[in-house]
């Protein structure tokens, strides 16, 4: 049987003032009137029954999440005592689903990105699974619209045919994060994906990776199934999980993977990962302005005011992000939306904690 | 006897969003934790003992302002049904002080200017007083800072002598808000003021010269001097102040009116009219900031954060005003603060009634 795991453990510290610490990035209003994780969510549920779609979050967010989709069952929320990356995430998941059904194919997908073809997106889920079936781990590439620094990059490698009309290939290699000059020969050479994050294997295939490749965290992993429905478990994971290396999926797992596939896709793909992604994302007016709740504006031009109950006026400002919450405005220029993350740190260390 | 009279009338479209319709200028907090209208009271205090100090206001304010200066007696709140310019509010003044005392002397004063040298201010009220027992109408002169094209001006004629230290002049005459280049000429030669908008003189005196300058207008405050103290008072002002012709006390008496003096005054005095005046006179940090309530910066430059309860956090901006109140959020540069007015008609025109 198939079935979704959505990573919904992250935090998104760019997106402050409206992403803090209880209200993380997946359960925000950020795209219409459906919080990020009700978007993940609703785009595969035409593919999969609530049952056999599991959420993997963190104890502090659980509840939240829980109440932002009731269709889903609360015991297909898993739940890490506290986040230790991608790979732990999936190894968690990876031992529930197993359980479950001990040919389970596993769907990993993310609560973070924005996806505006999703039919598109369900097709090469489909396409994906048979590569899967294959017993191929399957990443899902992303074609690239710029030579962006921020993602890291798949390499094509030999084709493995067209799967449901989608050219298929085998992974040459996963590139770290680039710089711009190396990011722009790949985007030009046509060869390369951007690392999307989402991946397709059956969880038999995924367990014999973290056996070989991460045996630590294996021995971790089964330690904690082995409480799996008992009342020790609880217990257990509380006690191994703060243990576990922190590690990504795709340092432990996918690089040193064998028979790993990608499955290049042109679906409208788009990481919210900060406000400047917001301003790609949205349809400005005909000033280049995106105007969520009360504004008024003289002379405004190329700006996200990205307001609430409040009213945001403005005069003759250009190229600012305006994000006002209950207890907080920021006020920042587009170009420096990534210092966001800056701000957050800077909240820490000045011991402003109702802010965070 | 001499009486204090302050003009508490204004509204201060310009401080938008934090001055409204029912929370004028007067009544904000703008500098330390005292109102304008608090801080217009309390400099005279020293010289005027509370059941002196009468304060025209509009109707809709007069509680307001009751209740920051409990002080004062509740009938020395002179209550206009509607503004009507400073010459109608000096004769309302007027009919009530002569009443009260055929022989009073009158100082205007008023509350939407700050003056840092309070004792200098005080010195030059009892020096003012003393050419005003002569006959003059005796107008305070701001020696000019800047040739500001925001202010009348005053030309100082031939000498009256030095008056409690204070060289006093005759009015040559008054001058229209001028242009760059005659401001410029005219604080070059050292032998204007501007117009400060504050005055001293014999109750009886300006009666004459609304008498003679004002006809209509005189005739309407008689009709109303004549219902003082009785039951019909409210209904007559309510009749008449509404056909009460629009007129400043410059235009309607001053520049026409004999034996005018002035005597010109340096003792820090501004103008609190727009939120570029509170970046002359608040002190700024380091970074030349200035910033009111809770306020985190990352590269934040000459920058005005007025705020309340909320944190407000700026990166990579500069030259900019940025007020936040209860229900609505202001962002500006410095340079285009005026256009603060213009955002209040566009409220008005748009029904935002709430924000006004």
């Amino acid at each position: 049987m198939y079935y979704a795991v959505i990573m919904a453990g992250g935090s998104g510290t760019r997106l402050w003032p409206l992403s803090r610490q209880r209200r993380p990035k997946q359960a925000l209003k950020l795209i219409g009137q459906r919080t990020m994780f009700q978007h993940a969510v609703d785009r595969i549920l035409p593919l999969f029954p609530p049952d056999r779609i599991f959420v993997v979050t963190r104890h502090e967010h659980a509840a939240m999440l829980m109440a932002q989709m009731s269709e889903l069952p609360a015991e297909n929320f898993i739940v890490e005592p506290e986040g230790r990356g991608t790979a732990p995430a999936i190894g968690l998941a990876a031992i529930h689903l197993r359980q479950k059904d001990s040919d389970a194919m596993m769907v990993v997908l993310t609560a973070d990105h924005f996806i505006t073809d999703t039919e598109c997106f369900r097709q090469v889920l489909v396409a994906a699974a048979q590569v899967a079936a294959d017993g191929h781990l399957v990443t899902l590439g992303i074609k690239p619209t710029s030579p962006s620094t921020g993602f890291g990059y798949i390499h094509h490698g030999s084709s493995l045919g067209i799967v449901n009309n989608f050219p298929t290939f085998r992974v040459e290699r996963f590139v770290e994060k680039p710089d711009l000059e190396t990011a722009t020969q790949m985007v030009d050479s046509g060869e390369y994906s951007w690392n999307g994050g989402m991946f397709i294997w059956r969880v038999k295939r995924i367990w014999e990776e973290f056996e070989r490749q991460m045996p630590q965290f294996f021995a971790q992993l089964v330690e904690v199934a082995a409480t799996l429905k008992t009342p020790q478990y609880e217990a257990t994971i509380s006690r191994i999980w703060p243990r576990v290396t922190k590690q990504t999926i795709d340092y432990g797992v996918m690089e040193g993977a064998d028979d790993v596939a990608v499955i290049p896709v042109d679906m409208g793909w788009t990481d919210v990962g900060s406000w400047g992604s917001l301003l790609t994302l949205l349809p400005a007016d005909g000033d280049g302005n995106i105007l969520i709740g009360s504004h008024v504006g003289i002379d405004t031009h190329d700006t996200l005011v990205f307001g609430d109950k409040r009213l945001i006026a403005t005069i003759g400002v250009q190229g600012l992000v305006i994000v006002d919450t209950d207890d907080a405005v920021l006020v920042c220029p587009k170009e420096r939306e990534q210092a966001v993350r800056e701000m957050v740190d800077k909240l820490k260390q000045g011991g402003f904690n109702q802010w965070l």
